[in-house]
This record gives C-alpha cells, sequence and structure tokens, in this order.
C-alpha cells in the first residue's frame, strides 16, 4: 500500500518533495495544488501529477493555458492522506487540514507552536513517529543538526557559536537584495540557535546572522566546544559516518559555494540540488576540546529528504530513522 | 532678495537639492520637511536647515532624538515661495501647493500630466520661466537629453536607438535586487523614448532596458543616426562644448561606472557623487552618419543642477538658460 | 560503426560535450585528457571516460587521488578520429593535432584564422562537410546567428545593431568580477558583428558590449531593419519553426534570466543547462520594418549541440544539416 | 618645523594618507610617487603635491598628458625625512629606503618580519616613538584592536571568537571576485588572530574568515569571552570613550554596511570615507561574561590616521598616544 501524498503549494520545496515522493516505492503524488498557472503548473501537469487549483482567482488563466486542473484543494485533501505544505509562510491553512483530518507537514518558515513537533531525521524521528502535525526545521537548522547532532549524541558539546553568512535571496528571486551590502541580523542571538533548541532542547548553541549578496547557499562558521578533546580525525570519522553530510576540500578544486554549486550539477543531481550539507574537511581543526569548521548549505534542498523521513514516520511506514533515511537517500541518490 | 526654498522628502534628491541650493547666492533654503527620525533628520539640523515633520506620526520620535521640530509641512509651505519635491512617486502634495499657493518642482517618478511641463536646463528652459509647476526629468532622460539635444540642436537626429542598462538598486537600498540576474523591461520600447519626448517631442528615439545587479550608475549604449555624415572629432567637439558633460577614458584608468565613481571620490565630489554624464571618448565612434557611444549616469545626482535651474527659471531669477546653467555650475563646482 | 572522439580539456565545455557525445548513437567518447587531479577527474572516471593526462606535472597528483590514467593525450590522440578541443584559448594544440593527423574542433575563443572555417549548425553546415578542423563559434555568436539566420534566410537584414550585456564570469569563477560596475567594451563596435560575419559574411551587423556582475546568461538587446515590413507574428512564426530557439514570456513567471535558468533546472536539463537561446515572445515587437526583440544566451551550453553537428559534418556522418540537427536535439532532450 | 613626509604610491592608502598629512599642521607631503600616468596622477598634481615617477617607464607617458614630473623616486627621498609606503605588497622597496637614509612605514600587506615593529594608535603607539621601521596593519587587524584593546585594558579579555565577513574586492577593483558565491579561508585559524597579536601579544584571538561579493566595508562579527561579568552599558561605556569607534543603530535607519557608507557620504567625509570603525551598539549584548558585537571597517581609510600617528611617533613630534589621536582626529574631522 502506498502512502498518498498531497503537495499543497508548489514552489521552491513542494517541486522537490514532490519529486522525491515519486522516487520512493512506499509513497506517491496524489495530487499538487498551486494557485497560479505560470510554467511550473504546466511543468507538473507534464511530470504527470495531478493537478488542483489552491484559489479560484486564477481558474481562467488555467483554461487558458490548457492546463487541466483536477479539482480544487479540498478535493485534494480529501485524496491525500498526509499534505506537504510548501506555501508562504503563515499561509494558514492548518484549520482546512483539521477539517479534513489529514496529516501535514510544515516547513521551517513556520512557528514550533504551529505543531509542537519540530522535526530533524536523525535528532528525533521517534516523536515524530504517528503523529499528525509535523514541522521540519529551515535549511539552516537543518544542517547545524546534521553536524552537530552527531558530536552531542558521540562526544558531547558543550557550547557552541555560530555565525551564519546568509544568501540573499534564492537563485529565482529577482526582486530581493541586497545588490552590494552586508546586512547583520541586529537581534542577537539569532532565532538560529533556540530553533536548533526545538529539536534537540539540550545542545548549547548561540549563533548570529549577517545577509550577504550571493543566491547560492549559506555558509555557517561554527565553533563548538566539546566536552572532551579531541582530534581532527575523530571528528572526521563521526561526520565520515554520519548520513547527509558530505567532505569537499580544495585540492579537489572545491573551495567556495560556488564551486559545491557545480559539483552537484556535474553530479546529475535533479535540479543541481545538494540535499547533503557540505563540509570542508581541509578546514576542519581541533585545538584541544576546540574544534572549528565550515558548513555550507543547499537552502533549497537540503530539508528534502528530510520532508520524506517525516512522511515515514508519521504514517507509521517505518519505525527504524535510519532505516528511512537509507531508503530515503538511495531512492534520491545521495550516498 | 533670496528665493525662499522648501524641500518636501530629505531623501536622495530632497537633501542633495537642499545642499545645491545652499550653494547658490540668490536662493536659500527656508526649511525641510521629512516624514521620521532617521539619522538624516538628525544631519538637516546639523547643516542648520530649519526642519518640519510632514506627519504627525513620528513626533515622539523627534522629541525622543532631541531632534528639534520647527512645525508641520503646512508650515513650512507658509514660509516658501518654491517646494522642491522629493518625495517617494505618486505621493500626492499637490493639492496642498496649490492650496498653500505655492510654486513647486517635481522629479521624474511622476507622469508628465501631473505638471504638464517636463524640464531639462539646455533643452526647454524658456518654457519653464515663470511656470508654477515643473517636472524635472529622470536621471536617465536627463542623461539621455545632455548628450542628445545638442546632437538634435547642431546637427539633426534622424533616429536614435538607446539601450539603457539600469542599476537594480540605489547604493543605501539593501532590500531590492536583482542580486544575480538580468532583468530586460519587456514593455518594449521601454518608457525612456517617450520621456525624451516629453521635452522635445521632435527628437525621434527608441529605447530598451535592462536591470543589472549594481548599485552604481546606468549605463547607456547608443546608437544615433545622425541627419549628415560626421567624423568623431566633431562629435567630441560638440560635447566639449555642452555643459555637464564629462569625458572619461580607458588611458586615464576610468574604462568602467565603478572608477566613474572613484573619479567623482577623489575629487572630492560632494557625496562622491557626479553630476555630469560621464562619456568616454574613446569609445565615441562615427561610421558615415551613424554615431556609437556609451554614457553613464550617476543616478541619484545628475538631476540635481537641473532642480537648480529650473527654480531660477519658474521664479524669474534668470531668463538666460546658459546663464543660469554657468551659475549653477560655478557655485556647485562642475566643470 | 561509431566516430571515434576525444576530448582535450575537461572543463565547462570538454565535460558537456562528452555526455552530449555519449548521448548519441553514431559516435562515442574515446577518451578525455585533462591536466589536473581535480573532481572532475574523478567524475570522468566515475561516468566510464577513459582517462588520459594531458600533461606529466600532476602524475602524482592523479596516483595519489587513484585515478586511473590511461596514457598521455598522445595515446589519446592515436585513438581517436576527431578532437574537441575545450582547452583554454591559445593553448596551441594544433601542431599536436596535425602530426597525430586527427581532425579536430576548436571553441569561439579562438581566433577564425585558427581554421579559416567558422561554424554554426544552421548556416553553414555544409562548409564543414568533410574538413579537419572548424571552429564553433562563441556562445554569443551562436545566439546571434541561431535569431538573425532565419531573418536573413527568409526575410533579409538590412542591418542589425545588437547590444551584448555579458555576465562577468562563469558560475564556478569565483576570482573573476565586477562585483559592482558596469564595464563597457570601449573598442567598438564589438568583435561580435565581425564574428558573426566569419559564419555569414552578407549579414549586416554592429555590436556593442558591455560587462556586468551576473554569472548566468548574457543577454542580448537587439534591433534588426528587415528588408520589408513585417508583422509580429511573422516574426514569431519563423522562430517557432527554428530549432534551438525557445520561446519564453512574463505571463509564464519567466521575465528574468534567473527564472529562465530556474526553468531550465525545473525541467530537468543536465547540469541545469540550456541549450536553446531563451527568446521573449512578449517582448518582441515589429514597427514597420524594425524588430526589436531581446535574447538570453547560457553561455556555458548553447554551443554544444553545434559540436555534435560538427562532429557529423566533418566525419561525414550526415550530409544534411536539418537531420544532424534533428538527430542531435532528439539524442540531447532539446524540443 | 614640519616633517617631510613622503609618499610613495599613489593608490588607495597612498591619496589618503597624503590628503590627510596635509591636513595636519606638524607634517607636510613633499612628494608623491607613482608609476603611471592615470588621472591620479593629474589629480595630484592638481592638489598641489610635487610628482614624482617611481619609474622610467612611463616617462613618455606623463608627458604626453602634460603631468609635470619632478623627479624620480630616488630624488623625493633626498627630501622626505619619511616615507608612506602604499605600494603593492611585497614591492621590496626597503632597500632604497635604507639606502637614502629615510623612515619609512608600510600597511599590512607586509610581513611583520619586514620592520619587526606593527602598530596600532591606542594599543602600541610608545614602540613606535623614534623608530625607524614601522608597519601600520591591516585595515580587519586595526579594527579588531580598535574594539579589543580597550577590554583588553579595561575588562580583560579571555578569549576573542571572530568571524571575518570580508568584501571580495575594492569599489574601483572591477577584476575581481566572487560574483555569486562565498569563498571560506580554508587555512583555519586565519591570519588574522596572529596579526593582532603582532600588536598585542597577550589578546587570546582566533578567527575565521569568509569572502562575499560586496565591495564596501568588512563585517566582522566576534564573541568575546571577558574576564569578568559586565553588563552591556558598561560595555558601551567603555567604546564611547574610545576614538575612532562609532555607534550606529537600526532606529537612525543604518542597518547594513551599505547604509554605513551612505551616512560617511552624507557627513561629507572626503570620498565618502568612515576612518572609525562601526558599531551596532543596539546589537551588542552581554550574557554573563560573553560579549557579542558586530562591527564593520572600511577597508580603505580606517588606517589612515593610524599612518598619521605612526609618522608623528617615529618623528617624535609627539610622544603621547592620546595626543597625538587627538590631535590627528581634530584634523581629520573625525569625532
Amino acid at each position: 500500500m502506498m502512502v498518498k501524498v498531497g503537495i499543497n503549494g508548489y514552489g521552491t520545496v513542494g517541486k522537490r518533495v514532490a519529486d522525491a515522493v515519486s522516487q520512493q516505492d512506499d509513497m506517491e503524488v496524489v495530487g499538487v495544488a498551486k494557485r497560479s498557472p505560470t510554467y511550473e503548473a504546466e511543468m507538473a501537469v507534464e511530470k504527470g501529477y495531478p493537478f488542483y487549483a489552491s484559489s479560484d482567482k486564477y481558474l481562467d488563466g488555467f483554461e487558458e493555458k490548457e492546463i487541466p486542473v483536477e479539482g480544487m484543494l479540498e478535493d485534494l485533501l480529501e485524496k491525500a492522506e498526509i499534505i506537504i505544505d510548501g506555501t508562504p509562510k503563515k499561509a494558514g491553512y492548518k484549520p482546512m487540514y483539521e477539517k479534513a483530518g489529514v496529516k501535514a507537514i510544515w516547513q521551517g518558515g513556520e512557528d514550533h507552536e504551529l505543531t509542537g513537533l519540530s522535526f530533524n531525521s536523525m535528532a528525533n524521528y521517534d516523536e515524530a513517529y504517528g503523529a499528525d502535525y509535523v514541522r521540519v526545521v529551515s535549511c539552516n537548522t537543518t544542517g547545524l543538526l546534521r553536524t552537530l547532532y552527531p558530536l552531542h549524541r558521540d562526544v558531547g558539546i558543550d557550547n557552541c557559536k555560530a555565525v551564519m553568512v546568509r544568501r540573499g535571496a534564492d537563485p529565482w528571486d529577482t526582486s530581493r537584495g541586497p545588490i552590494n551590502s552586508i546586512n547583520p541580523v541586529l537581534d542577537i542571538p539569532s532565532h538560529h540557535g533556540p530553533d536548533v533548541q526545538s529539536v534537540v532542547p539540550d545542545i548549547n548553541i548561540q549563533t548570529t546572522a549577517v545577509k550577504v549578496p550571493t543566491t547560492i547557499m549559506h555558509l555557517h562558521s561554527n565553533i563548538v566546544e566539546l566536552e572532551e578533546k579531541m582530534d581532527t580525525e575523530e571528528i572526521i570519522d563521526i561526520w565520515d559516518k554520519t548520513p547527509r553530510v558530505r567532505f569537499f576540500n580544495a585540492s579537489q578544486g572545491v573551495d567556495s559555494t560556488a564551486k559545491v554549486m557545480e559539483f552537484a550539477k556535474d553530479r546529475d543531481n535533479p535540479r543541481g540540488d545538494l540535499n547533503e550539507i557540505a563540509v570542508w574537511d581541509d578546514a576542519i581543526k581541533v585545538e584541544g576540546s576546540t574544534l572549528y569548521y565550515y558548513q555550507a548549505i543547499h537552502q533549497e534542498s537540503d530539508i528534502v529528504p528530510e520532508n520524506i523521513d517525516a512522511i515515514r514516520a508519521m504514517t507509521e511506514l517505518e519505525d527504524d530513522s535510519m532505516k528511512s533515511i537509507q531508503r530515503t537517500n538511495e531512492a534520491m541518490g545521495i550516498e
């Protein structure tokens, strides 16, 4: 029996999760809902996803572009067991989902309070088992958890200070800046630390953040005080065994976020995405119990496999987190 | 007798025109009006401009920051003979000015219809003589008129095709993009051609425009079919005699908009502005009667001296355009 | 019998052409040669391309990274019938190819004189039939020919003025700028016009060019004086029948180069490439016999199918240009 | 008696220090030396600086542009008591200065070992008193010392972790990138920590650095473990008394490096420079003994007043650091 997944919002997250669901053999896309008749709507249809309108405002537009509409969002909610909500933050669809009795997964733009359950595949899969409403944390928080959680579990973290150097806009978003400025987030520590703690409350982390004029990847410069002295090889060893963390280094010619993205394109990843967190292994440095490292986050795609695992946990397809992670990874071509 | 000038809107245009008015010996700033208590408000006071609030929304803020407020915008309108309107486009202050019986100058963001009189110092000073309401055309249109009008007058233009490569945002505007894209203006020909014609109806010009990720200067690539064959030296000669056009070339090390701006800073121009239009004389090329050239436009400041000349024309301080231009230029340090 | 293709230089062009050759059923990659042991070398091996070293300088590096080296470039030249030269411009390998008696294709960075034969699939396929040495023209020139050649053939071009708004660096190239400037090419008309004429001498075209801070796509703003009056629909009709030209428009949500690239990613194009020239059909405008339009060029990939067609012509696999174009397109998934 | 200062290298640093020297009443510019006849050479002459050629390669060029050359660099060394070396790093002029018996100041691009004495006005003015050769540390190191030294002196620093978000190129430098990438400095900790220690060896500091696509200002996100608990007001109080540190905050509308630069332009600072370090006082946060703050560094100008103070110390014009700092600041208009 395949789990029936509906996608509400067919943008950056929605279109990626739809494709990832289609790659799994225990779930299927029963429909995607979208507001307006852009080329993405046409592509959804070309890909064979049943198409639903999430608003009646643009129905004429769909007709004009000959995009066959199967029904309204309400109809999709009837068919789906679980909804991936990829709509803009605070769009407020929860009452509709409750009314339809459908499970739902939101993304990191929402507050923790919406679901009371914030999710990362490795850190708290069990908590999501059977849950109705789950929030997959943001790309940055997912990135922090991917590298910090195994340290927390295997070594112990006294504290972590992380500086998030954030991209100003997504590649397709041509209205937002800055074009030539660094914008610090003046409310410090930034919200990323508490967001990590919404998943694993006992990781002691404080963060600051700046926005810079790039569209590809966030980069974190992290300093971790570990609970014990380690050497660099031991840290590399931990992350080497950690899923969804990938090493890069300058000797390969990969010394920037741009070259990480080039690597992902060359690897024929769909859309040139990188679902893994990029860590430069030649820039991991441990002095005593102090660990320094950089990691880069593909803001559009690192959370996609977490959405798949969340579906599996919530619908009780699989009760072992590592088995779900492995299954998701294999289906998606993540090493 | 000094003409009493009020400034409504103390942003990019307003603060520059205020300083330029102060440099003249036949006009004075009797007050500037602003909405909110930013550092620009503090600086206006430091510079000695009587300060007025254009909204009662932020009066507490002014008090908190100890910015002395002389009165409301209405009070300023009582004192001024002429208002420079530097407020955001379509802000809609005209009825207030009419009621107060004060003359007013708007900027190029407004439609021609607001005043029925669009202005460029060299091209139609006489039309503005004694006028009540004038619109100084935009930075790009001003730039086009600076180089095209003398060709139209001295040689005759059969037609001009201009491509405007526009900056995405002003240097201080950190919210607007694009960060990594070229955005064509799809509605072609773009509005810049008709805007030139709002000043000189018989210049035959069509334009297209693209937006690019830079904050400093627009650049135009222009091709002009002249009414007769010319050689490059003759064109250089015409522009050499034209005020507010400045030549640059690669042999000086000035081969980009960035280096033009560096030149302006090095010349100790206030705010690093360039009131002149930059033309690369090593890239002026005439083949038969076809003229190719590039020009760069400092979007924040080229229209400042035109505002001064417009004041002089409208208040009948001077009836000869070239005398006003020369007087403005000398006071502002424009060669 | 499969034509044996060698790739010398496995960078932006080389890696793409290698993959495109592999997609064809009448040619095969017998080896790729590269200088240094970057991740691209590892990927070439992973993709199953026999790997050759083009210099003995880094042989230790290949050994260290366990990249199996089949031989030196000279050995590859023995095995191949035709070489795709994707090395940096003026790298000077021609004597080696001559000595080995192998045919060769260079890219647009080289001078026309190197081969005496500059190539575009639609415009002069026949000239390359059986030729030993061919130069595929640059991305920009290819783009101009894709849209201009059919107009030249079907309508007649009196003259074309094109402004090339060029990307400053490729996406992976993090050392080159500008970051915040527009750099005009001061030597005008720019070399792009004569380069078009190296393929079709009787297209009358003059170009100018500026470099801007973006990494994705060049954009051309073109004005064509046609030999007869046309209407917009007729032009659209011509290009609609032209291979490797694709229409976009704002009503699809595609109003910038960034969104064209997003479209290409969403279409699952390898590396997110766009082999076609993007033309905005909502910004094609004809006034009398004057045609205005914008086109965008994916600098890394538009020349890839032309390389394939050039192989087919030079090795006499196919004597009909349109059949080769169709065969290449079908194999590469170009509509 | 005025100290006779020569400037070798009239670029970013040289032209600014020349102007700052001219503003002082105890020193004068006896000449500037430059290699090539760019507009900066013309401006040096316009400003009245005796002009010397530092190479005979471009003498014809100076003649062609009618730039009067007083002599060669060697001649300038005869006239000057002290040289400001603003030439590209590792240019290697020290033997010439030694031979001429002239004192010299280098900039932060040089190694500490060149002089054995690295300088910051507040931290080690006394060490430079009477010295022959001094290196003024780089813009970033100067910025770190401006805020850290007073904490070290008044409170005690247990350790500081600083992340340097660096501009990719100077505003005029249109050849360097990145355009769309974040480039981490993979050799960590970065050299900035040891460079701070070249001035004050007992400040315990480790740094990392990333390069981003902006031309205006570096930004540091710093975390300091103090030797005792403090509150935010106490920290603000210390920096409020510290020269060359200026507070900004969002309530003034200054929430980015771009707006800091706009402030500097509005303040009529020469070239729009900001000689002070910008600290956002609304983003200073102390939790226990942990201090978080951001600071922004105008890379082209923060070291200018340090050069002036270094001249005064080395030539024994003034033996009290705070008196020199105050004198420099007053002459330069630094509050």
